[in-house]
Formats: C-alpha cells, sequence, structure tokens
C-alpha cells in the first residue's frame, strides 16, 4: 500500500531511505550462526509495506532533512514489528503470513518464540547505536505498553461481555501506540515543534486504530489469497473484534443466541451473516473512516508540502486496503 | 544459595541492595491494568537465588562503593533471566518452577509468551533509565548472545552427534554471557581497571558454565521435590547434556545401542544407569569443578577482602548446590 504509493506521491526519496532500512536489517541480524542467519533470512520477507517506517520518514520530511537517526528509529520500529507478528503468529496458530508460511509452522512454536526473541533484543541493540537514551526510554515505553495491550486481550478471550471502551483501550496499546511513536520520533528527530510532535502522535494512534479495525474486517470477510496471511483467526482463538462487539451490544432474543452460537461454534459464515444483516461490519467500518477523517484534522499542524500529502494519502489508504 | 549464603558471609550490605532490587522491580512491572499486575505478581516468586544481583554487588563492592546503577544493572539482568525461565518453561512445556506452576501450566503457552515479552520489554526499558546508552548497547548484545544460543541449541534438539565444541558454545551463549556481563559491569561501575573487569567476565561466564552443567545434572539425576522444578525436561525434549555428550563420545556397541535406545524412548532411569556406569555423570561433575577451579583464579586480579571473598565461595557452591 505505501511503499507502492509513495513512489506514486513523487517521493523520490522514499525509496533509498527504505532501502537503508533493509540494510540495517540485515547487518543488525548478521550473525556468525547459519541457524540463526537461516531464520532471520525467512523473517525479512514478513517487511512488507513497511508502515512504520515510512512514517518515521514522512513525519520527519515534514519538518527538516532526515538522518542516520531516522533510519535507527525506522528499522527498530520495524523490527520490534516483526517481532510482534512472530509472536502473534505463535498465539494465534497461523499457518500463513505474507503468503508464505509461518515461522511456528515451519519450524515449531518453540523456535519461533525463541526467534521473537531475538528480534525484540536486536531491536532493542539496533536503538541503542544512536546513543540516545531517551529514544531507548521511549521505545521501552511503547513496547511495555504494546504487551499490556496483548496481554489484557488474552484475559479478555471468550468473553462475550467485552465493551467498546476496553476494545479500543487494548487496540491502541497493542497496534496504534507503536505507529504514533514512528510519528512523533520522526518529527522530533527533524526539530518540530513540541505541539506537531504531540499532533502527529495523535495522527499516528488514529490511524493506528483504524489499521487495525481494518485487519479486523479483513479478519472477517477478506480472501486469504488477496490478504495474504491465515484468516478468521480471531474467531478461532476467541476474540472479539469491533463488529461482534458492536452486534452484540445491540442483538437481543434470536440473533443474539444465533450469534452466540455461531461464535462458540467458530462457525466464520453464519457470523458474518449475522454481522452483515445487523449493519455492524458496516458500522465498524465507519468508525474507521472517522478515525481517519479526525486523524487528518491533525495534520494542520504540519507544514503544507509533499510531505504532508503523502501522509495525508497514507491515512486515506488504511481504510481502503484489502490486504 | 547465595542469598542465605551471603548472610552467613557477613555481607551486611547485600541484603538490603537485594532488598532495592526487589523494589525496582516492583516500581517497574506496576501497571494500571489489574491482569498484568496478576501475572506480574505470580512471576515474582522466580526470584529465588538472585545469583546475578549478587554478582553484580559483590563485582561493584570489590573496587568501590555501589550505587544506583548496580541496583539498575542487578535488576535489569534478573529480569531478562526470569523472562528467559517464562520462555524457557514454554519450550520445555515444564510444569513447576520454584516450586509452584509455571506461567505456561497455570495460563496456557500464550499468556507465557506475551508475558516473558513484557519482561523483556520492561528490562530493556528499565535499563535505559540509567541514561548510558553503553549500558544499553552492552546489555543488547547479551541477549542478543543469548537467545542466539537458545536457537542454536534448539537446531541440534535429537542431534545425536552433537559435539562438546558445540555443546560449550551454545552454554556459553544462552547461560554463561549473561552472568559474565552482571560479573563485569558491576565491577566496571564501580571504576574497577580494565584487566580486573575483563578477568571478572571471564570468572562470570566460568562460573556461568559450571553452573549449567550443574543444572543439566540436577535434570538427570535430582529430586524435584528438592530442586522445585520439572526435572527430566532435557531428555524429553531432545536436549543433549553434557553428560550424554561425554557417554555417546566414548561407547560403542552394546552401549551405545542400548543408550540411544533410552534417549529415544524418553526412559530417563535407563539412560541415567548407563551415564553412570561410564563414570559419564563424574566426568561432567569433573568438568564443572575444573571451570570453577579455573574461574577462581581469575579473583587474584581482584583486591583482597570479604567481596573477593564472597565471590569464591559463590563460585565453590555453584558445583555444591542441589537446587
Amino acid at each position: 500500500m505505501i511503499s507502492t504509493g509513495s513512489e506514486g506521491l513523487g517521493l523520490s526519496q522514499l525509496a533509498p531511505l527504505l532501502a537503508e532500512v533493509g540494510k540495517a536489517f540485515e547487518r543488525q541480524l548478521a550473525s556468525d550462526l547459519p541457524p540463526v542467519n537461516t531464520l532471520c533470512r525467512h523473517v525479512e520477507r514478513y517487511r512488507g509495506k513497511m508502515l512504520r517506517p515510512t512514517m518515521v520518514f514522512l513525519c520527519g520530511q515534514a519538518f527538516g532533512p532526515v538522518g542516520e537517526r531516522h533510519v535507527i528509529v525506522a528499522a527498530t520500529c520495524e523490527m520490534i514489528h516483526m517481532a510482534t507478528l512472530v509472536h502473534d503468529d505463535v498465539l494465534d496458530e497461523a499457518e500463513v503470513r505474507r503468503k508464505g508460511h509461518t515461522v511456528n509452522h515451519l519450524r515449531g512454536n518453540e523456535v519461533a518464540v525463541m526467534l521473537g526473541d531475538y528480534l525484540i533484543s536486536n531491536a532493542f541493540h539496533l536503538c541503542s547505536r544512536a546513543g540516545d537514551p531517551a529514544l531507548n526510554l521511549r521505545l521501552g515505553e511503547v513496547t511495555n505498553t504494546l504487551c499490556e495491550g496483548e496481554l489484557v486481550q488474552l484475559s479478555h478471550r471468550e468473553d462475550l461481555s467485552l465493551d467498546e471502551r476496553t476494545y479500543f483501550e487494548i487496540v491502541r496499546r497493542k497496534t496504534a501506540v507503536l505507529i504514533g511513536a514512528c510519528c512523533e520520533l520522526g518529527a522530533q528527530l527533524s526539530g518540530a515543534p513540541a505541539d506537531a510532535v504531540a499532533a502527529l502522535r495523535r495522527f499516528g494512534e488514529g490511524i493506528g486504530v483504524a489499521f487495525q479495525i481494518q485487519d479486523d474486517l479483513l479478519d472477517l470477510e477478506g480472501r486469504q489469497d488477496v490478504v495474504g496471511k491465515s484468516l478468521g483467526r480471531d474467531l478461532e482463538k476467541g476474540k472479539l473484534t469491533l463488529p461482534v462487539i458492536i452486534h452484540l451490544a445491540q442483538a437481543s432474543g434470536e440473533v443474539r443466541e444465533r450469534t452466540i452460537e455461531a461464535i462458540r461454534a467458530r462457525d466464520g459464515a453464519a457470523l458474518l451473516a449475522e454481522l452483515t444483516s445487523s449493519g455492524s461490519l458496516a458500522a465498524a467500518r465507519s468508525r474507521a473512516v472517522e478515525l481517519v477523517a479526525a486523524a487528518r484534522t491533525e495534520l494542520r499542524h504540519v507544514p503544507a508540502g509533499v510531505s504532508r500529502d503523502a501522509l495525508d494519502a497514507a491515512a486515506m489508504a488504511i481504510v481502503h486496503r484489502d490486504f
């Protein structure tokens, strides 16, 4: 979405910067141990959309030149993201990711757990290379929050009474704060004023929540050959997502009973039919669209130009993607 | 072993310092989310021997006063260690740890994976509070190496041709480097000269390898009610440890066949009988004793005094522990 879009946007600087992120990745993950290198080569293909590095660079470029520190932060955030993908696939028992097999499917959960740890460790090590303790502190805070979101989500598995407030708190923590930090740090490292830094953090968190809602929708109604990863995992693992929460909050009588039965039976087709007929899928999609609209208003704190236009386009693309 | 021993050694300063580590732990892991707090309270009981913090403080005290940074490093290293325990228990499918149930047994692998991540993340966040990028860089290097050791070990599961050289390389990485870093950083933060810092790193790595060999022996011949954790996991998970490697390197004919059959059948009693009669248990124990003896000679770089005596006593205790 973003990586191809960026060319269309005429951001000639973005492609070489993303290539720098790729090089930083390879340098960081190079090991003298062949079994480690084989695994790292496998997960390198998880670097798909590069949404997080793109946000670091666009938010930086909007305020000034971007440099080595931006590349370090971008690569660190993408590596943190990859670590969460590897561990999420263990949690979700997913078999497919980026149209290839997941590490847990190919090599077992144990290797996937340890490989995720290796990526987290390397992310922090790479971040430390910037020589700026404030960066370590900020990204440590972000990953603490991210894990908290995952832990709270796990504690609500099979919880049919999960409410919207808790759902949004989980999603903010597990998905949005990392994207928010990418925007915030990208701008900060280019010397953006404090109000713009704060606005871009809100922008990133807003599109981050919208991104997760879109992920929830794709898990329910996407086509695996297009999305490129295992779908239906939310239902399978007892995770209530926004369309289901909206639906259950208003459903009563037979509709409610049929829905709960579909959830208990892990019947994706039946659940989808209920969510469609009640308008809950559309309602969830509207929430994502509203979040993106609100996020875009934060861009008034950003100087007009090609970078701001690209941020605006990226935000809109979030809710229109089908992969 | 260490925590009770330290009182006997008359190191009156050690107990309050270890209490500071406990407080740093609680402060760091305090969350506004009840499900997260419940889990953290459960793993707090994993803080048993406090070997790593003890090494930070003793190596520091041998050269000068110890302060806030020592406490941060000590708590960070213990938190890294706890994270590895939580994930190791997932890898080993262990049910008992410190005489209580493991997180994976009580709450499932998914919670244990995510809780381990939360501990790793908090360890790095805590470390960043020292405001010293060199510390982050060093500990990031240590955890990279630690994960590499685990990944190489996983790649050798069921490998009957695993040799001693590879075994020692795995153990150095997965266990010894962290203990070595505790000794090194403790001394460095108290202003020890470079040759003493390097000697204490070697000391720590040496006792670390000996510690792991002792763990291997306990897994084979220990009593679960004394050791306090699930035993026989190495055999169960196809991990060849030093006594088995020594044994297979010299066994031939029927002895070799019987041993391989015991390994394949996961027959702990039969394997133990083979290892005992061939003298391989005793040989492995001798290696640990030799490593401790070599490590103790490194202490000549440390000024004589109560801290050096305590380091010496701690090293000897490593190979005499039965838990």
